[in-house]
């Protein structure tokens, strides 16, 4: 079952989601938030681009050529399916591939930001993968490792280009390191926690290619609850789209 | 001028200070705090531990053998008037020297517990050092590196021991990095603010010797001020020691 929505506080823009598959998660919409557009940014990579939430959200933000790599095919069938009901299809270019080796395709050194919203836990020695196939590639490291995307990021950055991530706290140990081994410099951090009280539960993290080692910013972090409402915060990065909502109804 | 203090909340315990060297740090505090005793620990150690502060404030929590070891001199000096006149020479062991290579004077792998809050800042290319000796000592990687500290850890620590950092933010990467490279995994790490809305400016870490990678645990963060008042969070730091400020005086 297949089902269109809102993106997330953009009326102006639909989502194709499956709730047997996933829902929209918000972890997309943070990672579109805190990637910093720059006046040469030309051309966005998002890997693992999912129902391509992340190019949908960059599209608000940017005019640049956005491009994005799906391995399922029917999860890449619902991003296609978004950018057409969009008519963002001269924007949005969706491939539909593992992401392994596909700067070989689309360019090496070509691109001026990449994002990923990648797999979040590795692969347990004694697997019990969930039963649900889509979950089980969206949740586990099946298909690649942390490495491999980064690896991969590496190849489509050109120098002083960004790679954007969202991961799990717990990994980030690997993700900084990692990332280091690679020549993708960690420079920006921003934990995320449901509630003021609450441990964060994901980490956004800005690595730039080809740069002095050091000077990593974390910033303030972002709390996603207060009490049962969006925090302000949140909702600031949803209302880059109250203009659209003023000006366009949701139902045509 | 060196000048005697109550240790910050804890009027049973006094600290020796010079505030033409530097005034009590509230670091020392935070990652005292940060130090979780378990029922078998015998022996600690602080590197770096400068007029005692760490030392001091662990007093409190347990009963275990403490060391202390300080390079310089005169602070050094400063630290062992302190362990006097708080009549802790039974428990607490200074040591003047360099800590590189203590292991192999007071006994590899023999520490339940080691702590550090060593030199803030890398050695600048273009040296523009402090003019005050000491300040320069105790801020810059002047006389060891961070890699050198980690090292010594490693080798003062038992298997399964825990290493206490309290360093800065923008140096996360090397932090997480080289802790893991010397078998030295990072298993919880806590961020802490000046206030709600601003940048972390410490980070306090927990590492755990020969342990499996992964499983960092990040808590959330601790802020230090709300307006122009401690936090609860930093009046519970100090208030272990309440039940001593109720039943002695500061004024024998």
């Amino acid at each position: 079952m297949q089902i269109e929505n809102d993106l997330l506080g953009y009326p102006r823009l639909k989502i194709i989601q499956d709730p047997e598959m996933f829902s929209f998660s918000i972890d997309s919409m943070l990672l579109g938030d805190f990637v910093k557009i720059k006046k040469n940014t030309k051309r966005i990579m998002d890997l693992c681009t999912g129902n391509g939430a992340i190019p949908l959200y960059l599209s608000i933000k940017t005019k640049a050529e956005i491009h994005g790599v799906e391995i399922q095919e029917k999860v890449y069938e619902m991003a296609s399916k978004g950018v057409s009901i969009n008519h963002l299809e001269h924007q949005i270019h969706l491939h539909h591939r593992d992401l392994r080796g596909i700067a070989k395709t689309v360019g090496k050194l070509s691109f001026d930001i990449v994002t990923a919203n990648p797999p979040f836990f590795k692969v347990p020695n004694e697997p019990h993968l969930n039963k649900n196939e889509y979950l089980t590639i969206a949740r586990h490291e099946v298909m690649l490792t942390l490495e491999e995307l980064i690896i991969e990021a590496h190849a489509l950055l050109n120098n002083g280009g960004s790679f954007y991530l969202v991961h799990r706290p717990d990994r980030l140990t690997d993700i900084l390191s990692l990332l280091r081994k690679h020549d993708l410099e960690p420079k920006r951090m921003r934990l995320v926690q449901p509630r003021r009280n609450t441990k964060p539960n994901h980490v956004l993290i800005e690595a730039v290619k080809n740069r002095l080692e050091g000077g990593l910013i974390v910033e303030t972090p972002l709390v996603v609850y207060h009490k049962d409402n969006w925090t302000k915060a949140i909702l600031d990065i949803y209302n880059i789209g109250r203009e659209s909502y003023v000006t366009q109804s949701t139902q045509p």
